[in-house]
């Protein structure tokens, strides 16, 4: 420990998978606020032609990739005199992907960010990885080639980038207990009646983040905090019963490990998508964000319990798919993707996500082989079969 | 991150100073909660030559050592035939402490455990740190030399220990505060009126620790905690101003340290003081305790607020004296040491102890040079002039 100043180090290349979404605009944020810290070479996004370029221009990106080929004239014209390159398609997305970099930010949405985020980690590029379906559709597979091609996939998401720094380097095996908190979402306090009536209206108003409406309903059902699990699982290697969830709805604390010796750390910040996202950015250094301070002597109350399991099942269906492995975490992301749409579209009621996804994967279960996809295209050749049998148990349902 | 088990380390070899003391056992729980995980080379005490006895047994000790020459010959008979050698008075001690370890507990209590520790220092031994006067009164000659020494000062309290793992290796420029938590005593809701009057009974009653009568009135003033915030800034070499307090009654938090980007980490843990001595004696391994787990659903609510200064001035006047630097912290604790002694002898009310030990830090900065003393054995020499002072200052109260 010393007082020496440590030397700033050189700008760290990035590329920026999801540049115009929510995760990528708060990425934009962070790098504007530590002027000389980074360097950005492709920045990619799905449709957003306009936004992609504004980006490109004021993060002097040398490289645009949309994936929208209808989008390509209109990213040409907004990037015309700016001298950045640009290209649209699948193809252009993985180049974006695999632009020399020192960490590639995985921020894509979806199963659509599968694909190129895994081009980054085939690149042996280091990945700061926000993409859920990397993990949840595809994690054995994901993983597998990361640690094959040596590279280093730091959490983006709050839970799992409070638990990286909460567990300061410590080796997995001496972790006794990893907990996830969850907010508990807008339907915390409702009883099973209310929750059963409720809208989507209702389910989109989350009392802590703002996030984009299909993760909003999951954080109502609490089956967004069944995917951490999952994501947790394969990100940290740690087996699925030392994982538990607690709600806390302040979401001050994000994450936690327990050791054997008793002792417990904690990741904690402001619920600002800036704090993970530079913590990741600047690993293992920081960099200074203008993420509002923590100052628990100010919020005064944190308060805890156990999730109900009865009220909020999507959760135990989670949990059920995390403990059994293999494929079933797969089929559980791709029938609640559709059933959240259908919920959305008030096909179904809010009860009817989980008990959907429960009968998909169980149907599932019974009929295929529940070993974990070979390798990424197969997970996404599953995710691709259980769409479409979940689109069909919804006509079957009148939906 | 990998699933495979770690091979089990050989026997770390321990030397136990304060063997019978409040830390000592516990520290003897934890190793016998772990068995081969740790040798015991030496032990050694102030006067329990009976316990001394004890201990050195069960823990297969080779040397044990007491300081009070008077109890030798109780020590000597306890030990008959067993095999283990003994030894008194400040040499024996000073013995002990230099047996070839791997990690010395430094854990004799006060002005007395100055010396031994230091020479386990001076001989390049790592030591699990319990004596607070190492650094409130020695701090800066006693750190000067661990670096010069290269040796690991590990923090046995259970605040800087927290914090030590919080930390998690993480650079201590990385570091923009620093918070140590209070449980805020027993006196933490009462008026400034009531703690005016309190007697050493009521401040006796600590809420969540059992502790020493010395250090559980220290709690009730907040001095402790003034106390801890100068540990703090010496073992972690943090400067005063990067250093706070924050009222915590659970005693659930132990400590916490912020980052520029706006990440928290804190170190928790049930208020047992077998939790932070077996992470330091295994670190930078852990070791299973019986500790009872922390429920964070089961204990519901955490709740924080700021240290309020005006009815604890004890905290403020330790805090004048931790940015003051140089001698004043040596001073600022020999003046309390003998102004809570008098508090417990009734002699004094609770609010002088804060009053007399202001002016005893005052009128030493106006008499002498404030510089920090030159090295432990000048330290020691400030602290017994100061309470030469400090006792002459209560006969002059009629005291």
């Amino acid at each position: 420990m010393s007082l020496a100043l440590a030397p700033t180090p050189k700008p760290k290349k990035l590329n920026i998978l999801g540049a115009t979404g929510s995760i990528g605009r708060s990425t934009e944020a962070v790098i504007a606020g530590a002027p000389g810290r980074f360097e950005v070479g492709a920045v990619a996004s799905g449709r957003d032609a306009k936004n992609l370029a504004r980006v490109a221009k004021v993060l002097g990106a040398r490289f645009a990739a949309i994936a929208d080929e209808a989008a390509y004239a209109e990213l040409k014209a907004e990037l015309s005199g700016s001298g950045i390159e640009c290209a649209a398609g699948p193809k252009a997305l993985a180049q974006a992907a695999v632009t020399p970099a020192d960490l590639v930010v995985g921020a894509i949405a979806g199963a659509a960010g599968v694909i190129p985020t895994y081009a980054a980690v085939e690149a042996g590029l280091d990945v700061a990885l926000a993409n859920k379906e990397c993990l949840v559709c595809a994690g054995e597979a994901f993983m597998r080639n990361a640690r094959r091609k040596g590279v280093k996939i730091l959490p983006m998401d709050s839970e799992h980038n409070a638990i990286f720094q909460a567990l300061g380097g410590e080796p997995i095996e001496n972790v006794e207990t990893m907990w996830l908190t969850a907010s508990g979402g807008p339907f915390r306090a409702w009883s099973a009646e209310q929750i059963a009536a409720a809208t989507p209206e209702q389910a989109l108003a989350h009392p802590n983040w703002a996030m984009g409406p299909k993760v909003t309903i999951d954080s109502a059902s609490l089956m967004n905090k069944g995917l951490e699990l999952i994501e947790a699982l394969h990100i940290f290697a740690i087996p699925a019963e030392k994982l538990d969830v607690v709600v806390h709805p302040q979401s001050i604390v994000h994450g936690m490990v327990s050791f054997a010796d008793g002792a417990v750390t904690a990741g904690m910040a402001n619920p600002d998508m800036k704090a993970p996202i530079a913590h990741c950015l600047a690993w293992p250094e920081r960099v200074a964000t203008s993420v509002r301070r923590l100052d628990l002597a100010t919020i005064g109350t944190l308060t805890f319990e156990k999730p109900d399991l009865d009220r909020f099942p999507a959760l135990r269906v989670a949990m059920a798919a995390l403990r059994a492995g293999g494929v079933m975490p797969t089929v559980l992301n791709a029938a609640n993707e559709i059933m959240v749409a259908a919920f959305l579209k008030k096909q179904i009621g809010f009860n009817d996500i989980a008990r959907q996804v429960e009968a998909v994967c169980e149907d599932y279960a019974r009929k295929n082989s529940t070993k974990a996809p070979a390798d990424v295209e197969e997970a996404l050749a599953v995710d691709h079969i259980v769409r479409e049998t979940s689109l069909g148990r919804l006509r079957g349902l009148g939906g």
